[in-house]
Order: structure tokens, then sequence, then C-alpha cells
């Protein structure tokens, strides 16, 4: 298709409405997906069933991960403009992190004991902050730093938080993994509770 | 990107609409992720065939089960003025409901004779229908008491029952399986029917 | 949620494009969930390639199918102007036989030499055009005789012959499948022709 | 649903964001299911996750490519006025090209060193590359010459140098699979970068 993006002001007219559609859709997918990850039960009994539950419980962190970002994504594009390249690359690049939620869901929610799954689950999770930053100073630059979008962010001290613990959590996996999925569920738990006072 | 939802004004101003495209992705891949539980017959003859009827059977019922569930957030989304975190950490939570029907359909369409998958198939059933009834309770105070979808809602009558009739279809899974299956596809026909009524 | 769709009036003010997104986003996936019938070839070889080309072939003419159908499915929408719950059930009527596709295709490209797996092919495919049909006659019950859509049908020759086609090929698979294969084919390139002619 | 495309007047009336939405949701899907390919590590040493590293790296090509593919489709309809249908066609053969993407990334993921995954890999992204120059000249010929999309898309040169790359590509995997990558890579590097250029 070749060169008719190259004039910059062509770019500038660009809408959010199709990145948001499709980032939509690879969300809506990436969180259905995960849930294949919980194979069924081999078996019909109650411990078979039990089996599952650690498998079950990092489906329920995956969920609400993947749950997360739609929200802040869902507000992040409402304030925003207009978008070029660097806001599509960025975009996608996001979306990269947390396609690879659905394996790495399955890696841990069967090898859960062990430090490497834990600390790879982190990698993912960072991955997909480091990249929600990166996207959120590229909405910034393409609209300006007095756009609504760039006030409203402000210092975004709860990516920066988010990114710190993601990195805690990738450590201390080769001490105990039990301590980093507490690190990862709490970042969750962080990302919950304000929207939660803000219902209110 | 932190801190921009604190400011209660401009929550209210979220529209429905992405609200409506996520769950509409989710619910589509669902039904269709479901569809693969439904693994190929082994081997091509007819008795081959006949084994997977049970799954099939299940399926429908699974189908049925989503398909109302889009139907009915239809309705409610059309009606809905606006929304709040409330209202979409509520729908996130019917969503994951949702999202495990194609696990539970896959364990029962495999151990369909046994009580324990066919309880399971309950307990995700009633977390919907619980998860349904607080989206409901959600919207109802992001909008008013006065609010079209408050008047429209009414007593909600249909999702006392539902709730009711799951958890007996749980407790029945003991006695008998198919008890429980009967009680799941009555609640089907149950919300079916007075769709029907309406179109003529 | 209970009896707000029980006023007639309001039914009527029903738009179809929240209809039309969920069925493209089913439509979507059941394309490309189709796909995933085409398992990776057993090892690195051309003949492992070789091996799977009746798969390819039959994910082909499954491809065609759901792409013929989504194309039909947008034509009849875009010239409907209001739904009712009838065009909503038989909607999901249709859905529910397209997301029997994959799980058929990768049955039928398992074991295309069989006379079952042939016919259920066929079984499935009539399921839809009858779908098809039913819901044709929904959306001119609900927009009247002399509205745009009902026009525009006319006589639904096309569908009618495809209903014969498809009952013609589930009988004579079990003469040779390769006549029903070249049935279900048939079909597929007399709703394609016309659209090539239209284009130029 | 028979004969209602055939008064040609009422083609041209079709918009494009059905076709849009239809097509962001194949991509959607086809960019996770892909993800899927990365099966979980057989077991829970660095080790296994090393294993996987290959996999892992022929994704990243895959998303690559099917980001661009989204990316230039987005800028492509963004500029087209009207379709008919010799474009919903030339889409949905553009769309069976990238639905391989799932199954030949899961087989070059499983066997990189053989020349047959490798070639493979180069027909499926060639197919997609011929099919997208095939819809960018239909829609050239529904809009016309003097259309504001003939005049972006100009002599499509880039579109050219990724057919012919891809054809060399294709022919080098029986020498050393590695160098098909590499240029397979450096086609989606020569997409990539004037969009970076133009974000500044």
């Amino acid at each position: 298709m070749s060169d008719q993006p190259s004039e910059p002001g062509q770019v500038e007219r660009i809408g959010t409405s199709r990145l948001e559609a499709f980032s939509d859709g690879v969300m809506a997918v990436i969180i259905t997906i995960t849930a294949l990850s919980l194979r069924a039960p081999d078996g019909s009994s109650f411990s078979a069933l039990g089996h599952r539950l650690p498998a079950l419980l990092v489906y329920v962190l995956s969920f609400a991960f993947v749950g997360i970002y739609w929200n802040n994504h869902h507000h992040l594009l409402r304030l925003t403009g207009h978008i070029d390249g660097g806001v599509m690359w960025s975009n996608l690049h996001l979306l990269f992190w947390l396609s690879l939620i659905p394996v790495i869901t399955a890696w841990v929610g069967n090898a859960y004991k062990s430090a490497w799954p834990a600390a790879t689950y982190g990698i993912v999770a960072l991955g997909a902050a480091v990249a929600f930053s990166v996207l959120v100073r590229m909405i910034v630059r393409a609209n300006g730093k007095e756009s609504t979008v760039a006030r409203a962010i402000g210092t975004d001290a709860k990516g920066m938080a988010s990114i710190l613990v993601y990195v805690a959590g990738i450590g201390f996996a080769f001490l105990s993994p039990w301590i980093s999925y507490g690190l990862y569920a709490s970042v969750a738990i962080m990302w919950f509770i304000p929207d939660r006072r803000l219902a209110r």
C-alpha cells in the first residue's frame, strides 16, 4: 500500500475508534483463550476438580490482569484526541505482551511450585506494564503537554509502582514463588481498589 | 495511567458503547470456543459420531445459556444511560463466570454421568446469575431509581427464580445428574419463551 | 433482568448495529478457529505437508462457506430497518449451526474418505441454510411485506436451491463422499459467481 | 437471500464500517490464536523455557506480520469511499491467507531447522502480499483512478518489493532456512521503519 501515510497532516486525522475496536477484540480473545488453559479435570471426582484449583486461581489473577488493562486502556483512549503511527505501534506492542498471558497462565497453572514459571509470569507482566507506560508517553507526545489526556495522566505514580513490584516479584520467585504471586496479586488489588472507591 | 479516573464528574460521561463492544467480543469468543469442546469424533463411523451426542447436547445447553445472557445484556445496556467504575467491574465479573462455560462444558461433555461435573456446571451458572443480578443493581445505583432502566427492570423475579433453580440443581446433582440437567434446561426455556411470545 | 422486553413498542426501537457486531464477532472467531483444525504437519518433510492437503481443501471450503454467510448476512442486515425478539433468536440459531463448522471441518479433514463425516458436513450446512431462510422470514415478518428488505429478498430461489443440493449431498455421501464434496462446493460457487459478476 | 445485490446502484451504498469491523475481528483472533502455538514449556526449568525460545521468535515475527497488515488495512480502508462485491471478496481472500498464520507459525516453531516449514511460511506470506495487492487494485477500480485512495496508494513500490523478497525467501529455504527467516524479517522491518519515522 506504500506511501500514503507519508503526509504528516493525514495522520493527525486518524480517530481512535478502530484502534479501540481492534484492541478490544484482541483483549476479548485473550481473556477467553486464557480460560482454555483451565483444561477440564481428568476424571469426574471432586479431587480431580481440586487438582485444577491452583490453575483456577492463576486464571483469576490473569483475568483480573487483562480486565484492569482493558479498563485503563478504555479510560486512556477515551481522553485521547488523535493518534499517530507511534501510538499505533506502541498499542500493538502492549497487545503483544498481553497476548503472552494465555500461554504463561497455562504454564504457571501446571507448574506453579517452580521458580521459573513464577518469574516468567512477572516478566510478561513487567513487559505489559512498561508497554502501557510507553503507550501513555506516545499519546502525550502526539497530543501535546497541554492536552486533556496529558493533564489527566499526571505523574503516573501507580504505573511506576507496578513496574517496581513486578521487578521485585521476578527476583523473589527464586526464593519462593508464593511471594511472587502475592506481589502480582497486590498490584491487581492496587489498581482495583480506587475504581471501587470511585464508584461510590 | 494512574489518577485520571479520580474525578467523579468524568466518570459519568462514559458511554456504554465500548462496554457493549467488549462484552460482545468476549461472549462471541466464549460461544465459539465452547464449540471446540466438541472434539471431532474418534474414527469415522456413525457410532463414533453417536458417542459425541451427549457432548453435543451439553453444547446446545451452553450455547443457549450464553445466547440468553447476550440477549439480556443487550436489552439491559440499551436502556442504560451512563455507567461508572462499579458497573464496569460488575460487567467484568459477569464475563469472568461466562468465561468458565467452555471448560465446564468440556468437562460435562466427557463425564456427564457423574455428580461433580453436573454440580460444577450449576456453580458456574449460579455465579453468572448472581453476577448479572449484581450488574443490574450497579446499573440502577449509577442511573438512579427513577431512571428508564430502573423502572424497566422492575422486581427481577426471573433473575431470582433462576438463582433458586441453580441452587437446587447443584444439590440434586448428587442424587442424579439428570435432574440437574433438567433444571438447568428449564431455566433456559423460562428465559427463552417470553421472547418468543413477544415476537408475535 | 426480567420483564423489560414485554412492552412491544420498546422492541421496535432495537437497531441492528449490536446484532451485526455480535454476529461479526462470532463469524470472525469461527473462521479463524476453523483454521486450527489444520494442525501443523507431523514432521518437517514435504510429504508431512502433503498429508495435510485434504484438510487444507476442506478448510478452503469451510472458509468460503462462512465467508458467503458473512457476506449475505451483511447484505441482509444492511437493508433491515428494525428487529424484534424473533429476529434475535433466529440469528442466534444461525450462529449455532455456523459454530459447528470448526469441529465438522476437523472431522472431515481427518476422515474425508468416509461416508459419515461427509454426510454430517452436509447436515451442518443444511442446518445453517435452513436457519438463514428462517432468519430471512423473521426479518420480513418484523418489517412488513412492503419493506425494502422484503422486496429485495424476492423469491429466495438460491436459498431453496442450496437446501435441495445439501439434502442431495447428505444422501450421496453413502455412495461416495466425493460426490458430496462436489455438491457442497457447487453451492459455494453458485453464491460466489453472481457477486463476482456484479463487481464488474 | 438470493437476488438483492443484483442492482448495481445498491452496492455502491455499502459503507466500509462493517468490512473493517469484521476484518478487525478476524485479525484480532488470528494474532491471539497464533500465541497458542506457543505451547507452555514441558517442565518447569529454565532449559524447558529455553527450548521454546525459537517458537517465541517465530511468534514475534508473525505478530509483527499481522500487526503490519492490520495497520496497512486500517490506512487503506480509512481512505476508501465505497466498496463493492469485488472488494468484499478480495478482502476475504486476504483474510484467508492471514488465517493460515497460526498453523504455519506452529509448524515453524516446532521444525524451524527444516526447509519445508521455512518455505511454506514464505508461501503464506506471499499469498497474503499478493492478496493485499489485489485488494488495493479492487478498491481503486471501485473508487476510480482520481479518488483519494487511488492517489494515496501511488505506485505501491513497497508491496511489489515485499512480493519479490518473499519469492526469494521461499527459494533460499532449501539452501538455509535462516536466510529465509532473515528475508521475512527484513520485509517486516521495511514496513515498520517508515511508520516510526512518520511518528516523529
